[in-house]
């Protein structure tokens, strides 16, 4: 089988990984509608192609808070990556490390952070946080994080509870007993999502500012008015994600809400993006209404699935040559040139 | 089978009902557009989802004209619940009850309502009528359900003639022999619905009036210029209906129909909707967009047909569970957080 | 099996028409995009029903060019009618008149205008012509139908060549040896639609008008601007009409281009409408956008291919039923209520 | 099988090629979007069509930069003829000039350019260039194509590298060994697309300019900016094109793009287009909405596949019939006649 675009690493991954495991990282909240509008709405973005540009040395790499990744696709944080390939976390590190980009380690990693910081010595590695009831447990996982040379704190402000999969419901999900939330064994016996803490508001972001000097990105923002309020309160990037679909069904496919995010920001901070990105013109399209890189989720884990570290370098690759291609055929050369000219909303 | 979402509860009743009565509870008037609209259009409305606000401590209660509920979500009215199971409406009130919501007891009941107020006494009860040619069947009806303590009394606007249900003249659907509309029989030999009149007019609300100390809800308004008539007859509340798509079909989706309603009312009286309600998120969109709460039928019916007064406890007790959790992750910690700011209308 | 809906005519006419006939019934121009939409755009209009108004007497009557019939739905013409029922036209005629309404020949029909006339005596019947290249038999045509006490002359202007239907041409469409254009056969051995007259315009009105007294309607007009011209020229009134979709595909449908027609109007002569009419709730969007009355086509022809005179008489008083009901639910108790506040386009 | 339209073309097609050859021909980049809607896009425009206008006498011949063709249906530039039948564009030409409309003959044909204008001596034939890297290649092509006689210089815009098409990568598709690209066999021993050069930008027109008298015409052009471009650097022509789909994916339908082309342009050059044409309608809604002539490219190929020279002739002829038709249908009986005013979109 030929593995020529993400679909067939997604064919693969719902083939051979274990149904109750596929079922977990296809989840969507409630009816899937929000996590199925993350990709269809791509479909109502066309583009305004330019000709005859000179596009014969193509740059496709970007800037992530100053640090330079290969091209502007990162590694969103996903939990659990021991279901889809049995080193984890660790061959997503190396992956993302082979390939020059970030990679977004999720606090329900199945390996610890210092695995995984070992792992790929000197990769570009954020650190995803839920805030936990007990807040000493939070403050120890930022404090190891930017001890073992994390370059960014991604705080998760779309999970006060866990939204409501039907399929993991059916299947009475939970992790295999030989798997552990690696990170967080050291404080509970047995790990709860209910620990998370509920009542975080924007107050928390001065608590975070306080415990480190890495920079903080949100993650979870939809709507405009958060945008300026993340802003205000100092973030130094937003990401748009309404969590794959996973958590309020019926809430915006977020190509869609990134235009009025990245218009509310007016490019006070780095805007970012996850949801819905399956080829290289869905980057470009992003790129081109103002996300400065985006992040893949479950096309990640598809790769794992499919050969590990190998398999997940094989998504990013394609992904890469893909956005190249897409770039050049819409008559840019580097991404500097990419601009909001470069697309239209289709009435459809 | 795990019972986790409202179709479960759908599909059970369809595989175990009678296919007479299936029909008869699923059927919506010629091609069913406007009771599949009354699904569908929620659909195209998106949330716009408020982060890091404490939602810590969740309030999900309402009132209705005064009257605390559990939750915003009530029993609309419908007919013949003997036909979803042995008990019928007695079983209905007492899972209202133990929910503390309110239940519309229908014209068209099978146990008497001297049975169902008994059923579950100190229960929120509101009587539904529909106005009879012979006027003195429906006032000894209001003096009943009054003297019994009910705390509403709605009327039913859209139905001076009963649709076309193309199952139900295929089916030549009747009750039962043993099944009695046991509100009617002292009155006549056979109860026709023809005998419902035809030419009831606006002024039939002052007449109303003058019978009972009872408020007034009027039921199956879907336009503006129908509301103000409501608010200047002085009526209590309006229900946004279109009697589950099974009258007009054509008519517009009550959730679409509720933004005019709620506009043209300023707030003046209360206004609820009945129609399309399947999850959680709808009952959230239903009350962004202006309604003090929301009834549901075919549901009710379906919690009924699986175990009866359980069963209705669980489709409620799972609407509640999905309801506070869409507030929790749309921002909202109490009813009185949400507003017309939480939703937009999706161009599709 | 039971004869509930039309669609029911309509799968009864598809099970035991031979299939060349049904083939020839049901065909539309090319792709059969306009004959679809003729349907589909009945979907995308919602019905603002009104309450609580007195509906206890209903009157569904008409007047056709002053004329009383008993509901504003008529025959259009359709060719062949003896390829659907042995008696054709004749039945056609008689089902007409015992429901009180009108019927339009077809130049095209398989038993004679005088036999036709004299199955129905007394009732209301118009022609519908075709200008052939030779002008006298048209003319002659004219007189023999004015002679016979039809009451109006409908002449089609979208056919001056036959469009193109798939089906007909891979089918070899043509009649059987035993039926006949009965209407044409003095003047031609062999009838061959290209004896039309693709030459014909706007002045030639003038020249029909020299020769009849009947009123002229004019058939097959879809914009704005031919309206208008056809208001000039002095005709009586005007059918929107795509010829069921069998002549240019990618034109409108007939409800949508009613709009622009019944605007340009402006009430200087009666508006018609055919295409798409399949319930009692089209009917009524119809007559809200400003037509006089509805002409059914196919429709009819299934009720001939069911049972003959019987089968129309049954479609007619399906419609009938379902009209009356819908203006009833709509809050409308006689035509004259019907008007533009009732239907609002859905964005859809 | 009768070929009564293009779809039964290409069902033969289908099912008589080769697999690897049909899924040339029919390939789309990535998802096919752009190749979809090509043909969707036709479905969102009505006509508004006029009735009773003479269509006696139909003239459907147009001029192409002056030269009189039979209807304005010309082939567009497709690679590769040789796979559909075996004497490829020899047969290609041959139909062209038996239908007397133009050819673009590919650089990429499977038969000399000598042979081509051998096959078809006085047809009326232009050249389809890409810009090589080795400039010479591209020179000497201009030169031996304007000493043949072609009258027309195609410059393909939309090619600085080949889109992913992936049906082709998973057959790994390449040329049967017996198979040749004929005009660059003496240039190269391998021809590679990567031969083609990126770095071609609107200043290589003038250089085009300098090399040949022959009026250019620009082939990919979808936005109003490259269109007032094109026009500034003095082409003759352009050709609203996507490459059928084949290039990014994504954009618009050339239907679409063709308005805003025609806006700016403004009549100082002749516009065109290709992508999509299916039935005589198409044509028709494309000349009304600016363009002067289409270009036919997978139903050509349909056509050869079928019978060669005679099976496009077929094709062809049934276009211009199919376009006739719709031309009369919708009142116009010259060229001059269509316009702007014939369409609408459709809001669906």
């Amino acid at each position: 089988m030929a593995m020529v675009c993400l679909s067939d690493f997604e064919a693969y991954a719902k083939k051979y990984l274990p149904k109750i495991a596929w079922d977990f990282f296809a989840a969507g909240a409630d009816d899937c509608s929000t996590r199925d509008e993350n990709i269809l709405a791509y479909k109502r973005i066309r583009f305004r192609p330019r000709m005859l540009r000179d596009v014969s040395i193509m740059d496709i790499r970007t800037k992530l808070l100053g640090t330079e990744i290969s091209f502007p696709v990162g590694i969103a944080p996903t939990g659990f990556h021991q279901l889809a390939w049995p080193e984890g976390e660790k061959s997503t590190a190396r992956a993302a490390k082979a390939m020059n980009t970030c990679y977004i380690i999720s606090t329900y990693s199945t390996c610890t952070l210092e695995e995984i910081s070992a792992a790929a010595p000197g990769g570009l590695q954020w650190f995803q946080l839920y805030i936990h009831r007990n807040r000493a447990v939070s403050q120890k996982l930022v404090q190891r994080a930017e001890a073992l040379g994390f370059q960014g704190l991604v705080l998760t402000a779309d999970l006060p509870y866990t939204g409501k999969r039907r399929d993991d419901v059916r299947n009475g999900f939970r992790l295999p007993p030989h798997m552990k939330l690696k990170n967080l064994e050291e404080a509970f016996e047995v790990c709860k999502m209910s620990l998370l803490d509920p009542s975080v508001t924007w107050n928390d972001i001065y608590w975070l500012r306080s415990l480190t000097h890495l920079p903080i990105i949100i993650k979870g923002i939809l709507t405009k008015e958060d945008a300026e309020l993340a802003v205000r309160h100092g973030v130094q990037g937003i990401i748009v994600s309404n969590h794959g679909g996973r958590q309020l069904d019926g809430g915006p496919a977020t190509i869609d809400a990134l235009v009025e995010v990245v218009e509310a920001v007016q490019g006070r901070v780095e805007v970012y993006l996850d949801g819905g990105i399956r080829k290289g013109s869905d980057i470009l399209k992003a790129l081109a209404l103002g996300a400065k890189c985006v992040f893949i989720g479950r096309p990640a884990l598809w790769g794992l699935a499919y050969k590990g570290e190998e398999g997940l370098q094989d998504v990013l690759r394609i992904l890469q040559d893909e956005f190249r291609l897409s770039m050049a055929l819409a008559g840019c050369a580097s991404v500097s040139e990419i601009g909001r000219h470069l697309v239209q909303f289709s009435k459809l």
